[in-house]
């Protein structure tokens, strides 16, 4: 059964959509374009309750919360190596790695973001201030992984880890600090950035803003 | 190999603790009092940089992060049955809850708990504002969750969902309105209250104040 996503350009859904595009597998992709507000139909409501994206169809069921999706996806196709197998020496580094992303920079990104749409407009800046700090740390900690030279976040391939930090990593790119301003970052995500994988969910989701051929122009790097 | 883990009493090391109770597997439990800033010496910090708890040391190696050393501890003891089988029907249900306790409730009531420790002490209002809604936003949907009268989460037997679900209930005890207000999670957390792995997780941490003998006294239920 193939595999249906619903999907958003450049949001939490361009993770996903990039690990389908890297294993090659088949699916449908449905854009819901989040700034037109059809994540808010009642059509879409009944696949995603909270209208976000993405959702994922796997075996007739809407699953949603990307950092999910990556781990389900890896398991389902163990052949395209995508996490290490379980019970490897690297399971419990990809395991943390995977819920740190979660749990820490995925929230304050979404603070970042919707802080005024979440909670109330007044707020806003205190929960900004706190989510920028958050992110910071994040790069900090990030960049400190990366600084024996790893090509990859985990066990030396690259993985549902990756596709989730370069996603996070895009997010940051009209920041004061984007995550291209650390030292080992930047190399990681150029390297990233220069996968076919990569290049192909940006033209499939219409994405020209952060790649490494317009370096000269959008003033990140 | 046996496992250490370092914990502070009905912090995040909880649902860990109470797993490798439930598990009855070896273990050694340290005691890192976070009320008396024991996670801030330089020897803590060396197994755990961010100088919080749970760490577990796992094959000489310390990991960190609640949710992910429950994911790992339930691989690593298949036999333990505390999460479905990779490939099994509930598997995406399981993963899609992990992540969504994970990315939604904990960092909901670390702002809870720690606004004006992490961020401003002038914005501290602002963000515990947020945070409340989100909590009880999360207390909804679990609370339709297992409206179909589940005993616990996934799949029908006792998990890791249910070790991370039952922990963040308990740190709502003291808000405006604690998850035991909610009509479903009410009788669920009674049930997994009951447990002698509940009850000996409390013993062994010291805690009185959230069990179900303690109902005429503690005016949460």
């Amino acid at each position: 059964m193939t595999y249906s996503l619903y999907y958003s350009p450049g949001a939490a859904s361009m993770a996903v959509h990039w690990m389908l595009i890297e294993m090659a597998i088949p699916f449908e992709a449905q854009l819901i374009d989040i700034d037109a507000g059809a994540q808010r139909t009642d059509e879409y409501r009944r696949l995603n309750p909270s209208g976000r994206v993405p959702t994922l169809i796997v075996d007739g069921v809407a699953r949603g919360e990307s950092a999910s999706l990556l781990m389900l996806l890896a398991e389902r196709h163990p052949a395209a190596a995508l996490a290490p197998a379980p019970g490897s020496s690297d399971r419990a580094e990809w395991l943390e790695l995977m819920i740190y992303l979660a749990n820490t920079l995925l929230p304050a990104m979404r603070d970042w973001f919707y802080a005024g749409v979440d909670g109330d407009l007044a707020g806003a800046d205190a929960i900004r201030a706190l989510a920028r700090k958050r992110i910071e740390e994040a790069w900090n900690r990030l960049d400190k992984h990366l600084a024996d030279g790893r090509v990859y976040f985990v066990g030396g391939m690259l993985g549902t880890v990756d596709f989730l930090a370069v996603m996070l990593m895009r997010w940051s790119r009209n920041m004061a600090r984007p995550a291209t301003t650390w030292q080992h970052l930047l190399p990681y995500i150029e390297r990233l950035r220069g996968l076919p994988s990569f290049i192909e969910v940006n033209a499939r989701e219409g994405l020209t803003d952060w790649s490494n051929s317009a370096h000269s122009t959008n003033g990140n790097v």
